[in-house]
């Protein structure tokens, strides 16, 4: 099932709707593989839902082969419903990877904000306009979740190597990033120096 | 897999320790059929653990052939880290029931208590006296865990014929509570009436 050469499949959590975005490439040639949200009924019983989500995350997963994923990770939230309801869908994102050996990492908001957008306190059209130019794509992914998803791939597809370049090198210079785009040129540069 | 005469198992979700507990019979034969704990390793990376955990929930459930599933609902807690990974763990149970086609009912803390001990306010060691004396256990099940998901078992054996004759019945008259069977039959009509 796991594919080095794979996509990155950045997971936007939540039971009534999933944002999932798969990204290939580098730099320049980073694009867009697949991108969409699993949707749940709220009628339907919370355990068939779950299911359902479970289900359609193995069959995106096996699909789509990513190289990793790369999850949202759930923070306190003022409803504690919706935080329960996130973390269940989180939870099977988490399992739907480490269950074919597939590396999953989680990033906060803020995390994918600055990665993204270049500072933390970026607002959501800021993120999804950024993902919308750094993947060539002709207008704004909706919905808003699947726009997320894909800025949680781009937010790996960045700092995975920059991670395995700190785990590697003893003694290193750090680049200084002012955008996006610079980090995203830093990271490519970084994983072809390994 | 689904098989209507197996036991009831209760899951009381955690990360770190998954308390089980299943339990067959009726009335004054209801016994224990296994109990324990699911552990994971708190060194260990998340989404491995939730793996493990959703590994040995489906092999629980295909040795055990519960009729039904019962799990603990998360409520909102103090500490949101804990409330989310209960709340991934209990997500995980929703999921190892619904893929396989078994019922799966949630309880409050407060429903088992009511059923178990009589009243909603019952203490932990009140509780697990009564799961103790119910099941005629020699000893007080450990860890509490197991004990904890005898008594969601309990719970959902004296609710679950109640919800059926609800459905059956068009008209009903209301009992009054006086002992902890009787106040599982006046918990299963109020929550069903609303």
């Amino acid at each position: 099932m796991f594919d080095p050469r794979g996509p990155v499949l950045g997971i936007d959590p939540g039971l009534s709707r999933c944002g999932y975005g798969a990204v290939a490439g580098r730099g320049r040639d980073m694009h867009a593989v697949a991108y969409g949200v699993i949707a749940t009924a709220p009628a339907d019983p919370l355990p068939e839902r779950l299911a359902q989500l479970a289900s359609e995350l193995d069959t995106l997963v096996a699909e789509l082969r990513p190289s990793a994923l790369a999850v949202e990770r759930v923070l306190f939230q003022n409803n504690a419903r919706t935080a329960i309801s996130v973390g269940q869908a989180s939870g099977l994102a988490l399992v739907a990877a480490a269950r074919v050996g597939i590396p999953v990492t989680q990033y906060s908001p803020n995390e994918v904000k600055l990665a993204v957008a270049g500072h933390g306190g970026a607002d959501k059209e800021q993120v999804q306009l950024m993902v919308t130019r750094l993947l060539h794509l002709g207008e704004v992914p909706r919905p808003p979740d699947a726009a997320d998803a894909l800025a949680l791939a781009l937010c790996h597809q960045w700092a995975a190597p920059l991670h395995g370049r700190i785990a590697d090198a003893s003694e290193r210079t750090p680049v200084p990033a002012t955008s996006g785009y610079d980090r995203a040129v830093a990271a490519a540069l970084a994983r072809d120096t390994r």
